[in-house]
């Protein structure tokens, strides 16, 4: 039966994740993964999980196992609130941070519309954008007049380039926004995960009335519970409300409740210190041994915070090309040139740092190293 | 600032759910609500949640914490697939059976596209075909030559109307689609809520090469935790795979897990056994309750199943301007009108069983009947 007569003029806009993709057929625990932005299990307050569960029943009776409301409970709504100092109203629970990037795009794109976008710029997004027809442009496109609908950013510590943004290059995205009087989606799911440096103020604090801010749980908490948030305008909220109770009806219920509890509690401060702490670590350590092995012409960046750094590898090395080579011999990265809409950049990775265990990270970097060595001998 | 001008062409065909609206409104145990969808609380598996939750922990370590695949975690997709007796590759993990209406919605309807469905027809699923600009119609209107992308249906203790469909229906149903050449989407959250009569066959025993089978934890685990699947041939899974990347990576884990363990011990099949007895008893007293308080010329389905039964007033009842009414009274029922998409049979309404204590629905009822009398006199 031939079923492709059945599909939407959309579905051919439908991306698929590269690094889904490999996770698919690859084993990960059979490899060293710097490919995807998964958290180091050891962060996971497992132990506290069970006494969460207890606890959140025991307190709610079975609230936590019924429908919720659909813009989240109230409970995790105030937590959240509390935490960013906004308003209550301000605060809509999504079901992981990448539905807060499709049910924005939803919302606000029509077939034809441009976003303006970090280049180059996350997976999950770019997927969500082309999924609704939208052109992604590089930020600085803004001059020609395209009809672009919201600026999308990761501010603090980029996925994938590692970079943050300096509070100037925060004002020129507001400056932006504003002479376009358009939207911006600041996507901000590392913030909390600074390892040096001073935090910079975020584009909400900067423009408020335009900004969607997007969070998530999956780096502070564990990814497995799928919960994110929006801190935004109540007018925009009230809109993405609406989107939202078609999309799934309401978020986990019982992922919220605990969720809440622990943020609420200090548990996720207290986990999230020695978070940070692991983390330091192991950019500490793919830094140094980056500069161990690699040969000379390959450069990184130095991230603050987040999970991953960016790698730019000498002209006419292809990364694309090298990574059938590399995963036969046991190391996974995600190709640059993935992250860029016109496929460019073919000579860059991103690396992971955050869920490779630190005894692997030197043998893995090794392996990395000589495939790179090999591929410019190719070359 | 205005916000209008920032928002899709899609916006305005956004339907808000007059259930969850009047929930964000009105506090549900301050009133006898016969309104929502919502499964009983004591039905849940309440006390076993701890240690389901430290069981799956034990068992599995890490990983219900952290990303899953985006199909689902293979064990709780090899529980479903043996339970219904299909290949593995042929189940999807949903987050919720909402997410698999929408993403079926994403994956086949362009604007302009009809859906041919169920009349009245389940208020989420005509949110997201309205959310695509879809149109949609009757089933018998698929002789007028539409251009129909796929036909959907409850066939089971349908949503709103409480109806089954016979063996001859669920085949007239086929014969439509086979000569049609569309698909169709077999909503089945209801299914396993049998409390009298003989099951019938499933469109999708039917017509297996062109159904797409929804089911729901929600009725026969615990809705709080948005857990639902698509069962279907994997040409048609693949698509919609690569569409719920970019929705929300994946479907809350622990959860999955959580889900996994509980159908595949055995511990669902006793829970359900206890859920429909319970059910049974509920539907038994509401309909003896209909028959000792409604007025002459009220008369209602009797349903085998599910959560729902449909009451037809004397021509001239109106029940959504009945509505303020009936809430100040203290008792909620969902407009029959809200169900169709002319918003035509304004002297219909669904009654919700499972949600409402027995001690509550003498006292609901006699309410509900009062109020219809009252609207009565003034007609």
């Amino acid at each position: 039966m031939d079923y492709s007569k059945f599909f939407s003029a959309d579905v051919p806009s439908f991306l698929r994740s590269p690094v889904r993709e490999i996770f698919r057929k690859v084993d990960l625990s059979a490899i060293c993964s710097f490919a995807g932005g998964y958290p180091a299990a050891v962060t996971f307050p497992t132990d506290q999980i069970p006494s969460l569960t207890a606890k959140v029943l025991e307190k709610y009776g079975t609230k936590p196992l019924q429908y919720g409301a659909t813009q989240g409970v109230p409970e995790l709504r105030e937590v959240i609130a509390r935490r960013y100092g906004v308003p209550v109203s301000q605060v809509q629970i999504t079901t992981s941070s990448q539905q807060g990037i499709d049910v924005c795009s939803r919302v606000f794109l029509d077939p034809g519309d441009a976003v303006l976008a970090d280049n180059p710029v996350y997976l999950g997004a770019l997927q969500s954008f082309k999924a609704y027809r939208a052109e992604v442009l590089p930020i600085r496109h803004s001059e020609t007049g395209s009809p672009a609908k919201f600026i999308y950013v990761i501010p603090d510590f980029n996925n994938p380039s590692g970079k943050t943004m300096t509070l100037k290059e925060r004002e020129e995205v507001v400056r932006i926004a504003r002479e376009l009087d358009i939207l911006i989606v600041e996507d901000s799911p590392y913030r909390e995960l600074r390892y040096s440096g001073e935090p910079v103020k975020t584009i909400r604090e900067l423009a408020p009335e335009r900004t969607l801010q997007l969070g998530s749980f999956s780096k502070i908490f564990a990814p497995g519970f799928r919960l994110g948030w929006i801190i935004g305008p109540e007018e925009l909220l009230e809109q993405i409300y609406v989107c939202k109770q078609c999309l799934d009806l309401c978020p986990p219920v019982l992922d919220q409740y605990m969720a809440a509890e622990f943020m609420g509690s200090g548990a996720l401060d207290a986990n999230l210190e020695k978070t940070i702490a692991e983390y330091r670590r192991r950019r500490d350590l793919m830094v140094s041994l980056l500069e161990k092995y690699m040969p000379a012409g390959v450069s990184w960046t130095y991230p603050e915070g987040g999970l991953f750094l960016w790698l730019t590898l000498p002209e006419g090395v292809d990364t694309v090309a090298m990574y059938d080579e590399a995963l036969s011999c046991g190391v996974a990265y995600v190709a640059g040139s993935f992250f860029y809409t016109d496929g460019s950049h073919r000579n860059t990775m991103r690396l992971n740092f955050s869920f490779v265990d630190e005894a692997k990270m030197e043998p893995g970097i090794q392996l990395l190293s000589s495939v790179i060595r090999k591929s410019l001998e190719i070359r």
